[in-house]
C-alpha cells in the first residue's frame, strides 16, 4: 500500500510518455487512464464549433516524427520524447540541407543538454526541438524530414468529474491537460486533482465540486461557453498547475483579491506556517485567465508550486518525473484539501443572546473556576463567535480577527450551535 | 492638602482590607467609603432577578474562616486577608486530614510567597488560598476547617454617579466593585473613576456622565438589563481597570475600532507622548466584554496601565497597596481628564464662507506682515479648521489630518466661531 | 537657437528686475513681456469690487524710494532692486534720525549680506527691506526718507491664455505675478508656465486649457469671484511655483488627496525614477489654498521643486536667477508635459469581447509561436487592458494595478481599439 503521494507520482509517470496536445488521441488517452482513477465524463466538441471569440481548431494527431541523417539514421526522433516535434506541426516529408532545416530547430543554448517545448496552434507551421548540444554535432548535409502528422477536422476533447454536494453551488477545480512530456507542467496538477476529487468524494459535501480536465486557453474557453447558465452558481475555484516541483507553495489570487479562496487560501498558507507565497492577479498564466475574464469575474485563483516560467526547467525535457516528487504533490493536495474544507464549513451565524455575553458557565461551556488567567483557545473562539456572530461575518472573518486557526473557531460555532447560542 | 493622587492612594489603602464579592457587604461598605468621596445612588437588584441571559445569584457574605491545626493555631486566617477565602465559598465547618483538605488548598508554585486569588461563583465549592510556602510547611494531621460563610437570599449592590450635561447624551465610565484586597485590579480603578467624577461635578459639561460601580460581568449585565431604553443616549464609554500599576498605559479599543473613544484616546495618547500601547479589542477582559457585546456594540474602550493578567502579580497577594503609586493613578487620571475633554468639545462645523479663504487679516486673525514664513501654529489651526469644516470632519478628524493637537484646533475654532466664520 | 529651458531662463531674467506687487504697472509690464511669448487677454478689475469675502485693494505704484545719509548718497535705493521697499508701503517724504527710521528696515540677522522680502498689504505702513551688514554699517544721525508711491483707486491685473481643447472640460494652470525681484518665487513658475502653454498650443488637447496669470490670494480669489459658472468645468489644475531651483520636485497634492491630478502627478514622478517628494495637502502655500477651498474643492495640486520657505533663498535677495537653472526648469516643464499628456489621454475603455480571452492571435496581436515565456510588456499591456476594461477602471487604474508605465497601457488600449476590441 503506498502513499497517496506515491501513487500521485506513479500516475504521473504513467501519463508522461504520451503527446498531449490541444486536441488528439493524446489527450483521449490521457483522460483514460484519468478514468482508471476516477470516473469522467469525456466530451468531444467538433472543430468549427464557436466557442466565445474562438473556434475550436482542427485536431491534430501524429504517429511519428523524425530527422534522419544521409544513412539514416535518426538524429532526432519523435519516438524517444514527444517534446521533439513542435505542437501543431503539419505534415512534412521532404530532404532537405542542414541550412534549410535549421529555421525549424529549435533549441535552448543556455541550456544545451535540454529539449524545449514548442507550439504552433494558430498558425501553420512545422518543426522539431532539440538539444542545442545534439544541433551542435549535426553535420552539414542532406537530412531526411518526416512528419507524419494529420490536421483535420475531428474534436476537442475534455472532461469532467461531479461530486454533488448538499448545495447546487459549486466549486470548480481546473487543470490544463494539453501539455506532452512535461511531468509539473500539467502532470502534477492531474494528479493532484484525481486525489483531491476521490477524497472529496467520499463525503457529501456543502458545495457540488467539478473537477474539469481540459486543454488551456482554448479548453476552458469551450468549457465556459458550454457552461454559461451554471456561471452563476460558481462559487469558488482553483486552477492547478505546476503542483508538483521542490519549490514553496504559491497561490495566485483572483481577479477581485479579495474572493473567498482568496481569502481561505491565504489563511490556510499562513496557519500552517508553510514557506509560501501570494501574489496577486496578473492576466496571465493558466486558465484563471478565462475563468478570471472580466465577463466571467469569477473567484477563481491559482494554486501551483514554483508558478510558470519561474523554475528553469520549465517548458524544456528536464522537466520530467524526476523533477516532481511525491512530497511536494502530497503537500500542494493537502493545502487544497484545507483549503476546500474551510470553504465548505465556512459561513455566517446570528448570535441569538446578543445583548451582553451569554451565561456559557451554566450550559456547560465555560470553565467553572474562575479568578485564572489561562482563558483558554477554545473559549477565547467561542467568545469571538459570540462577538462577531451578527450575520455580517464569516467564520473566516472571525478567525482573522481573532487570530485563531479557522478549526478552533468551527468547533467553537459547533458547540454554540448545539447550545442553540448560536443559529446560520 | 495633599495631591490628588495622594488622596487617591489613600482610597486604596482604606478600601483594601474589606472582602468584596458579586454580592454582599463588602461591596456596601465599599460604596460607604466612595460615597464619603462622591454621593452615590446604590441599586439593590434581588437574587432571582433575571438580568438578560443571566440571573442575579444569591448574596453571599463572609464573618470568618480559617484552617487551624491541631494546636488551634489558624495556619490559613481570612483575617489576615481577604483572598485566603476563595470567593464564594460555601460554609463549612470540619476536621479533616491534610490530604483531604489539599484538593481545596489553592496555590502559586511559581510564586512561593504569593496567595493567589480565587473564586467559584457560579458552581458551589469551597476553598482557600495561601502560598506554597505556607502549605509546604503545613505537617500531616487533621486540621480544623471553618468557613463562616452565607449564601442566601439577598441583593446584587451597584451604585451610580451622575453628572448632568447639557444633553441626555452619556458617556459612561465603568469600574468593577467585586474583587477583594487586590490593588491595582480595581481599587485603583475605583479611585480614578472617583476623583475624574469629581473634577467633572464641577463643571458643565457637553455630555451627561454616568460613573457605574458594579460588581464585574454580572454587575454589568444587570445594569444593562435595567437601562435598556438609555442604550442609545450612550456615545461613549470607558472601563477602568488596572489603573495604578507602574507600567505604560494601555488603551483597548471598543469592538467597533473606529469609535470615536477609540480615536479619541490614541490622540491623546499620541500627542502626549507618553509610552503607551494601543491594543485591539478582544472579547475577553472587563466589563468592556458586556458593554461591546454585539446587541449593543457600544463605543466603549478600556483605559488601564498593564492589563489584565498582563503582570505578575496580577491576581495574587502581590498586587498590594505598594504595587499601585499615586503617580500612576494621577497620570491615568490625567488620560481620562484630556480624553473626556476632547469628546465633550469635539463637533463638526461649517464654513460660513467656503468659496476661496475669508479675509482673516481683516478681522484681526492673521499676521498683518506678510512675506514671513513663520506661519504660527494658531495660524495654521485657523486655516484647516476653515478647510476641512464642511459638516463631515469633526475637530478631532482636523487634528489628526492636519497633525495640530486637538486643543490648538479646538481654540482655532472657538476664534472662528466667534468671527462668525464657522457654524455648528 | 537656444533650448527651452535657456529660452525660459531668458525670460526670468527679463523679468527679474521689475518691482510686481498685487497691483499696478508691475504686473502689467511682467503681463506685456509674457505677452511677447503668448497672447494673453488682460482683465483689470477694478478697486473696491467685491471679490468673494474680499474687497479689491487700492493699486499700488512706485516711482522711486531710497534713504539717503546726510551726504545725499543714498544708502538704500529701490532702484538697485524692487526688495528694498516694503510692498504697498504708503508715501513717505521725510528726515528722521535712525533710531525713529530703524523700526522702518526689514533685514535678516541669519544671513546679514541678503536682503528680505516683506510686503504690508492690507494695513498701511512703511518700510525699506535691506542687508543687516548694510545697516550695521549705518552711523547714527538724520536720513532722509523718501517713498515716492501711489496707493490710489486703479485696478487689479491679471490674464488668461486659453488653449481650445476637444470638450469644454478644463484643466486650469495657474502662477502668481506678485512678487517682485525673486526669480524661484515665482519667475520660474511664469516662464514653466508659458512655455508649456506654447507646447499645448501647438495640438489640439482633449481638454480645454486655461492658464491664468495672477496676483497671489487676492488674484485667484479674484479669478474665481468672476468664474463661479466655469467652476464645474474644472476637471484638474496645477498651480506652479518655485519651478527653478536645484531641489528635487515636490507635488502638493490636492485637498482631496485622490483626485485625478493627485494620481497622475504621482505616476508620472514614480515611473520617472527621478527623485521627488509627493506632499500632503496643507491649507498654506500658494493658491491651490483658494482652488482647494471646500466651497470648491478642485482637484488643484501643486508643482514645485523646493516648497515655499524650504530652502534659506526664499524670499531674499539671493533667490535671484543664478538660483534658478535652465536644467531644473526643463525638468519641471518635462514633468508638467507628462502629467498632462497623461491626464488628456487617461480614459475608460469597456471591453467588448469580456467572456474570456479574445483571440489576439487571429488579430494580429499576439506572438504567434506558443510556449514561450517571456511575454512581452505591451502584450501584457493587452491582457491588462482586456482584464480591467470593464467600464470601472481608467488607463492610469490600470497602468497602476499592472504596475506598467502609461504610455505603454496607453499604446496597448489604442491597440485594442483598433482592433475593435474596446470601446470607450
Amino acid at each position: 500500500m503506498t502513499s497517496p503521494g506515491e501513487q500521485m507520482h506513479a500516475l504521473v509517470e504513467r501519463l508522461y510518455p504520451i503527446c498531449r496536445s490541444l486536441t488528439g488521441d493524446g489527450v483521449r488517452a490521457t483522460l483514460d487512464i484519468v478514468g482508471e482513477y476516477l470516473p469522467l465524463r469525456v466530451h468531444e466538441v467538433p472543430t468549427g464549433t464557436q466557442v466565445l471569440d474562438w473556434t475550436v481548431p482542427q485536431e491534430w494527431n501524429i504517429r511519428d516524427a523524425y530527422v534522419a541523417d544521409a544513412t539514416g539514421r535518426r538524429v532526432i526522433d519523435f519516438a524517444a520524447s514527444s517534446l521533439h516535434v513542435l505542437g501543431y506541426s503539419v505534415p512534412v516529408s521532404a530532404t532537405m540541407p542542414l541550412a534549410e532545416l535549421r529555421p525549424h530547430l529549435h533549441t535552448l543554448p543556455d541550456h544545451p543538454e535540454w529539449v524545449p517545448y514548442r507550439t504552433s496552434y494558430y498558425q501553420p507551421d512545422w518543426g522539431f526541438c532539440l538539444a542545442q548540444e545534439t544541433l551542435d554535432a549535426l553535420p552539414d548535409g542532406d537530412y531526411e524530414v518526416r512528419i507524419d502528422s494529420t490536421l483535420e477536422d475531428g474534436h476537442l476533447t475534455y472532461a469532467e468529474h461531479v461530486i454533488p454536494g448538499r448545495t447546487a453551488d459549486e466549486v470548480i477545480v481546473s487543470c490544463h491537460v494539453c501539455h506532452p512530456s512535461l511531468a509539473n507542467d500539467n502532470l502534477a496538477g492531474i494528479a493532484v486533482a484525481t486525489f483531491l476529487a476521490r477524497e472529496l468524494a467520499a463525503t457529501t459535501p456543502h458545495y457540488t465540486y467539478r473537477f474539469i480536465y481540459a486543454p488551456g486557453t482554448i479548453g476552458a474557453i469551450t468549457w465556459l461557453a458550454r457552461n454559461q447558465e451554471r456561471i452563476d452558481r460558481i462559487k469558488h475555484g482553483l486552477v492547478l498547475a505546476c503542483a508538483g516541483d521542490p519549490g514553496r507553495l504559491t497561490y495566485k489570487q483572483s481577479r477581485r483579491g479579495d474572493a473567498e479562496i482568496d481569502r481561505a487560501l491565504r489563511h490556510v498558507l499562513r496557519e500552517s506556517q508553510r514557506p509560501h507565497r501570494v501574489a496577486e492577479f496578473t492576466p496571465y498564466g493558466y486558465d484563471e485567465r478565462q475563468y478570471c475574464s472580466p465577463g466571467f469575474d469569477l473567484g477563481v485563483g491559482s494554486l501551483s508550486r514554483t508558478p510558470y516560467a519561474g523554475y528553469p526547467e520549465y517548458h524544456t525535457s528536464a522537466d520530467n518525473p524526476a523533477f516532481v516528487s511525491p512530497e511536494a504533490m502530497a503537500d500542494t493536495l493537502a493545502v487544497c484539501r484545507e483549503a476546500f474544507a474551510l470553504l465548505d464549513r465556512n459561513r455566517r451565524y446570528v448570535n441569538l443572546s446578543p445583548y451582553g455575553e451569554p451565561q456559557l458557565g451554566r450550559r456547560g461551556l465555560y470553565d467553572a473556576l474562575g479568578g485564572r488567567s489561562d482563558a483558554k483557545e477554545a473559549q477565547m473562539a467561542m467568545l469571538w463567535v459570540l462577538s462577531l456572530a451578527d450575520g455580517d461575518h464569516t467564520l473566516l472573518d472571525i478567525a482573522e480577527r481573532s487570530g485563531l486557526s479557522f478549526a478552533v473557531v468551527a468547533a467553537a460555532a459547533d458547540a454554540l450551535h448545539r447550545a442553540e447560542l448560536i443559529k446560520e
